[in-house]
């Protein structure tokens, strides 16, 4: 398979940081790309290719201007008299008010900015989290462009993660919906219907968001219940979409610490709203924190539990692309992703 | 005059665990009510009283009871496995989405629901915090309780202060609006128009949300700019009041680094639509942070400009109830405070 990787994403390292700060654990290492890499470098295996630059245009295609100039300005505006490595956000605008009509408005204060962009306070902005958030998402463009010429399928070795990232909003170490962006690509390479199945351990708010009232992108999620797990305050079962999106959004939240069996099944739901949906093409939001080690997890997959996924999305027929999301267990990391790929091309691994 | 006060609010000390806990610095220091006392306690010249207890049902009027519910529990509830002395929000939902029909509902998850009802990262929840804010309210109507009584002013010295407590919302060192609760009293008292003054230097974002679609309650805001400071989002001149309390709330947003003849100005706007409103009651939210001195602020007041301030507010002729807010430079805290009560019992100190 296509491999598509990038070495900016080491500008960004919040993990040193953020335990520096005395700030709760960040688990996006830097080594995440390289143990997958490793895992994927048999010879023969795998088809490795440094990501190239399709410019902002297809970013801008999926998030707002303002947004993007924010992250591209931020880290220059912060106000770092401190010395601080790291920006983090401490104000946010009010929500749920029974004032509905009481206007919140972002402020000049690039402080308060931070608040207005940001669903959460565990993604950092970095003087290297523009350059790493630009590269992943390249990272995720050229493995698509690869697929519009001809590829059948490719893993696009994205770091910083995307799902989590929104229309204007960054969270959850991510910054930019690398696999919105890809769907978006294939989109505006003139598919008619995108498939993008998010099987990473939480709910790829994100990319909900980003395609909730559209029908030319189906969403399909098996997650942590939000209620329990992050990103908590949205993916529950009855977010179907809304306006043409109606009908065009799945989630499958699932108990904390849900087996095999369970997650399957979920699964299964996913695959078969996909194949109704007959799209031209599938983005998988490629989480591996599903495995019983990981961190920020509690399901309980095994690493053999990833060849017979793979196998599964062998059996849609699509032209499929591999996103790399979550996955921070870093002994098994790579394994996991490399069985994923083993279960897709028919190789028992 | 009237000073109520309490002791409870001495269980909730965020500043040292802030500093400890290595978070920007927390302004909120318990010594702050003595200072105040110590400045009135000269003999015959102020009648002191502790605050009794008027129950949570005044409260409530003003607070939803979901969001009293966590306050009281969540302490207890929060997942203490790194004994920390506070719990601050990490995570929050998500705001001005384009995706507007995407719902975002309070998650089981305590870790979450601290983020659902905070505006910010300023205003931790410790182990006192309950019975400090209660008391807070308690000092509040028990001063309020005073005047339907038949004082004709009284100073209810507040901590933690209120203003930007919202219906369901602590931020800014706010927890339960007193000033709300004390204008609300007086309606439930059988008032049909109360005015609310704040002079704080900060926008009282929590009292204009509480009362913005009503017009049984003015409410009149002199206060640095939005844009850019605290608390950002809201507080700008055409914040007017919707629905049936369109016209009955007015901002004074003044630039960074105004001095008195801008604030008296500013005050003055606010003091005439207070005379046209003809308010059965005032209730003064009164921060004394706008002084030169204050850490929190910007503006250029002195000492002796609080006594024209007491002078000014006097001379509405109302039955004037002043509920401390904010005022953070401790030196100059207690005579920032008497003087606007010299001013206002004609008394220049």
């Amino acid at each position: 398979m296509l491999i598509v990787h990038g070495n900016a994403h080491r500008l960004h390292d919040p993990s040193p940081a953020m335990a520096r700060a005395g700030h709760p654990p960040n688990f996006d290492l830097v080594d995440r790309v390289d143990v997958v890499l490793d895992a994927l470098r048999a010879p023969g295996a795998h088809q490795l290719q440094q990501a190239g630059d399709a410019g902002l245009a297809p970013i801008a295609r999926v998030h707002r201007a303002d947004y993007l100039n924010f992250l591209q300005t931020a880290w220059e505006r912060w106000p770092n008299d401190r010395g601080s490595e790291l920006a983090l956000p401490q104000f946010w605008p009010v929500q749920g008010s029974p004032a509905g009509g009481m206007p919140a408005r972002c402020p000049d204060s690039v402080v308060a900015q931070l608040g207005w962009f940001a669903g959460d306070a565990i993604a950092p902005l970095m003087a290297g989290t523009w350059a790493a958030a630009y590269e992943s998402a390249q990272v995720a463009l050229s493995a698509q462009r690869a697929m519009a010429e001809g590829a059948r399928s490719a893993l696009a070795l994205c770091r910083p993660p995307g799902h989590h990232a929104g229309t204007a909003r960054l969270a959850g170490y991510c910054y930019l919906n690398n696999a919105a962006i890809a769907a978006q690509a294939f989109i505006d390479g003139g598919m008619r219907r995108v498939a993008v199945l998010d099987v990473d351990y939480h709910h790829g708010n994100g990319t909900q968001e980003i395609f909730y009232e559209r029908a030319d992108v189906l969403v399909c999620s098996v997650h942590a219940d939000p209620a329990e797990d992050y990103p908590y305050f949205v993916g529950r079962a009855d977010e179907m979409g809304t306006a043409a999106g109606e009908g065009f959004n799945l989630n499958c939240p699932l108990p904390t610490g849900s087996d095999w069996a369970t997650w399957c099944e979920a699964l299964e739901t996913c695959c078969q709203r996909i194949v109704a949906y007959e799209p031209q093409a599938l983005v998988v939001s490629l989480g591996v924190d599903t495995h019983r080690d990981d961190p920020s997890g509690s399901f309980k997959l095994d690493s053999s539990h990833f060849v017979p996924l793979g196998r599964r999305l062998a059996e849609l027929g699509l032209p499929t692309l591999f996103v790399l999301e979550g996955g921070y267990a870093v002994e098994v990391l790579g394994v996991n992703v490399a069985n994923v790929l083993a279960g897709f091309e028919g190789k028992e691994s």
